[in-house]
């Protein structure tokens, strides 16, 4: 793991989820950049010092020449700091699991994509929200036309807690960094919470985006990145959608919503009520889709751990991308089922296209701007 | 009333709710603009004969004349059709109350204007989503400070009845009107339901829209009106929004939202469970807003009709609206205090601004249109 | 109508929904039964004073003399005042709509059952729950065989409102006289609110209670009548059930829900959000109904009066009694089928069979009690 | 652990669970009472296969005697095997875990209390409701006074899983042993699952359960055991309550809840939707309670493993138990506050208790049954 010491909070997380399915060992890691704060950090979690290392290039290198040398190596920090280590170690064919979005920067997505290119190891990032197996279940829904064509996609992705100047408290290095350009990259909310929503929008849909108009704004005074965004989306297959997301939205804690209507039914789901959807058709009775009822998931099987109406949750779905992930660079037999489904390369790279092109519009005055104007 | 006869929807609403508390007789009317169905029309609801007349403009005149003659006409004909009988009846000093909104086009919106400054006589919308309870009592709590300084408004209006060609079904005469130009105006989902949120969005937040970027589509192949449409809000005070529109999002039957954020908390509304609002203070558990709450409602005291935990309807809001519209013909005591809430000439205006700068916006590629400049 | 003066509430909500259809006139009253309060409130409500009377059998003997006499009385009173009035009116062949339960004895109980054999008017109980269409629609799958065989029943009907001594007040006359055992009977809240859901217990399954054993409790120091009870109950062909009914829950509003289960299927109803249902069939996925939504119902085809997504109340369904009503006093078409779903003078009997079976299980320490042994 | 072998359910929940927190390593079992399918799962779950024991006596003996022995066995076997290897491994130090209810008979539960008092060791019983953030949350809620004095406690925890005779399919090896009273006990649904509802009961009021008046019923023909009950609960402090139970509750998934009403508020908790409560004071706005907002826990302050929002779930709460009891055995600082919320033995025979008193109830035609006459 590259990142995940002393004050992050999602490194924890990675590490839990991977554990849950029992397919991960945790064995190596340079969990700061600092190497006393990385020292520490292994100490306090167990890890083999030995294994712990002050920078991710002596990491590589020393883990690589062993033979019983990390396979799969996690990647869970700010956002600048996710293309070099991943590089490093795809040159090492050591597969890569990434947070996300991708990288701060287009140009980094874009040498990250090379470097993909040439290694023979995996890369995969950590959208989590497609673990959940409502979700997986309202894409295959769609992709056997339950809702015919595709008209329109409404989404919204709001949280409060960068209501007020946190990142002046001293006390969150979680909003220090997040609200930083140079950590963060183009943009504050977009790249944060709207690259989850977007990444989700089209992995459902199984369509892309292709076009952006965008009002971002920054409501907290002397905050360096946008905390809200109104965005409206042009879609392939003349799909319109919009996009509303919020880190200011005080009283929200994760309200991640997002409906898809075709000219045939509609399906709606809830992050913070993750194991029901409801599928509308038309003439018929609404229906609530939930976890426990006649799923038919497409990727892996495994994505029901526990009885119905037991509420399964974001570690759940997380666990999901680790454990499929797993399954992949395993070889299991349905790999090539889950390799469809898993966050790649090429979503990151589109995220970071939608991230770019709403930063654009926005300063342009909300004027359309084409992804495949974004280099 | 004018409109309102055979295959007419809301004229039947306007009636009940009319009777409601007992504020109202109906006892006249021109309830179609074919003679021979205002006839027929009146005899089924059992109106007399002498009082139904052919057309608006005798109607007018001959109720003028009358020593018992209307005190107030409702108006409940497609938009095209609002403004020529409001002025008429303003002439002659009879009160108006109008469906929404207000008119077909801008430049018989400003006639209208100018009839109501030369009338002594009051002109009241059927806003009636503003006659909930739990409506005006969010309105307070954000006129009381509750929420501190608005920063965000989001909402979504979005219905699924015209997701096929309903208007060459040859039944629903209501399809027909709706996404004719010619009787709607400019705007067809805008127009319907987009005036009602916009209307609900100025009166909850106290806050004036000035300008608009938005995309307006029309899904429904030959359709000459839009059925769709993702509209960005800028508002005073720095206010941003955005309003999601639909008639064709499959399944939803009348899925009215709307919330508020501002810097000390927000407010969250669903029409379509209307007797319960949510308050989110930061630092504050949230509080669930009931109609059988410890209110402290403005405007009429009236509005709690029935007790806590029975759920209040459309129809009770809407009679709402009428009992309102009564007592301040009548000079009740809270007249004043009514006068502010009721939607009126004003609101008119204001919303026939933002339909038009909506459709101005969409077809500028959604460059964003000041309701300024409009005229 | 008989009672609804100054202080009553349920008098004035009578009034709103007899009007709402306009299928009513108010034409004469005894609104109290203090003379000078009758006159009082008449003169408020605007009531023809030569048409106040100052007791029930004075309006009884002159209105039936009357070429333009009453044709149907409503009455409104505390319980023990029901019978008396109503086989007056009964006994001049004059329709009696009357609130519920019943009477407050078995004894006036069956008085009132003898006078509707011999008379030849109508007489029904305004038991609005039934009248709500998703009621009634969940009433028909039922009887269509969509959820099987019935096995189980639960229900709760929950308020908070008399959580302290309010009848001490001096200012609640409602709580009053729903504690006092002269006026409400041997049974407080299981009269009050537990005779509407073991109505619609009976209505909505078709079946009818067998047995009861039954827990009831006076919470509140000092209260003469109970306001708690957990009862079990038996039911026709094998079925089991629970009913928990409260008016100390704190803060509950008008907690009113009801679930069927049968070998096939269930349904689920709340009364605070009545517009919806929940139909689950085995192997099926969960289905909503809704008011707007394909509804084959039975009896009154007026009974959806707004379009699907606007909220139809307790208001409507209460006028929706009155309407039916009326439909079957003046021999309407559907009257046949009307009367097998109005409330009649069986369910009121067996109603008052349920209320006592109550009283005599909890005294006798939650033994069963067969409502055949209730005389 | 002993059992959690092929064909079991919960034992790899559990597994899952004490990994989670990374406070337990799996290193020993005795994985079915058949030892060819011990070895088989051993096997599959990649356990050392020298730790794999044939039988729990073997197992016992050998572990306590090896210096990297276990320090604690986890149970899951059926009811009927908890008894005879928890007081094997108590006998030898070694903490227990157990799967709830505590035994199959009144007498085990006895010679298990018995067990507990001799030995030095640890019982603890998952009984995981208990470990939601929420759950424990309302429990300090109502201890420190927010409801006021309890009055009743209203529950049900619906299943509808052997709504048909699933028991007779041969691949249902849960339905199997849980309606087999040679495996389950006297009880089937009050067992399974009531025994959850009346731990919850207990554990967030802080009362205890005194009397029950019961009716048990065996819907589905040739079951064996009840699958539907409704019990009447007097409690301590005379509160009064009562609990619905079943597993052919068609529809329902695992819909567990419940509502406790005291003089001064209520509060309210929904396992489907586990991570929010709501809490109703009188006089006070109702106010929604989640994971994420100002919780005071009381015991493990790790009990919030993932941000507001983020549904935290069944395994969670599961993983809770197992977290805390690995705190309480390494003598964590925090130990003597967990070690008040555990489930221990005394909690395991207070519901064996309810279970066998239930049955008696039914038994007796639903006659009351005191706790106290159970021996």
């Amino acid at each position: 793991m590259i990142g995940g010491g002393q004050g992050a909070f999602i490194g924890a997380v990675h590490r839990l989820c991977a554990r849950m399915d029992d397919k991960y060992e945790f064995v190596a890691g340079c969990l700061s950049s600092t190497p006393e704060r990385a020292t520490t950090s292994a100490k306090e979690i167990g890890l083999d010092l030995s294994r712990s290392y002050p920078d991710f290039k002596t990491m590589a290198e020393q883990e690589s020449k062993r033979d019983d040398g990390i396979d799969v190596v996690s990647i869970v920090t700010p956002n600048h700091m996710h293309a070099e280590p991943a590089i490093e170690f795809l040159n090492k064919n050591i597969h890569v699991i990434c947070d996300k979005p991708m990288t701060s920067t287009m140009e980094d997505a874009h040498r990250l994509v090379d470097a993909v290119s040439a290694s023979g190891a995996h890369f995969f990032l950590t959208h989590n929200y497609s673990g959940y197996p409502v979700v997986r279940e309202i894409r295959s829904l769609i992709k056997n036309g339950e809702i015919g064509t595709i008209r329109i996609i409404k989404s919204s992705y709001l949280q409060g807690w960068l209501g007020s100047k946190e990142e002046d408290s001293g006390e969150n290095k979680q909003a220090e960094w997040r609200t930083d350009p140079k950590r963060s990259g183009v943009a504050g909310a977009v790249g944060d919470i709207g690259s989850h929503a977007m990444h989700l929008i089209e992995f459902i849909s199984g369509e892309k985006l292709e076009s952006v108009a965008a009002d971002l704004t920054t409501f907290v005074s002397g905050r360096k990145l946008e905390d809200d965004a109104s965005i409206m989306l042009r879609m392939t297959n003349n799909i319109k959608g919009n996009l509303s997301i919020s880190q200011i939205a005080t009283g929200e804690e994760n309200n991640f919503r997002l409906s898809i209507y075709g000219d045939k039914g509609s399906v709606h789901w809830k992050q913070e009520n993750p194991n029901y959807a409801t599928l509308s058709k038309v003439g018929v009775t609404n229906q609530i889709i939930t976890r426990g009822g006649s799923i038919k998931q497409e990727g892996s099987s495994s994505n029901v751990r526990i009885p119905a109406g037991h509420p399964e949750g974001y570690l759940e779905a997380f666990a999901q991308i680790y454990s499929d992930a797993a399954d992949v660079i395993q070889n299991k037999e349905n790999k090539s089922e889950l390799i469809k489904i898993l966050p790649n390369i090429d979503d990151g790279l589109q995220i970071m296209k939608f991230i770019n092109a709403s930063v654009d519009s926005s300063k342009n005055n909300s004027a359309w701007v084409d992804l495949s104007t974004i280099k």
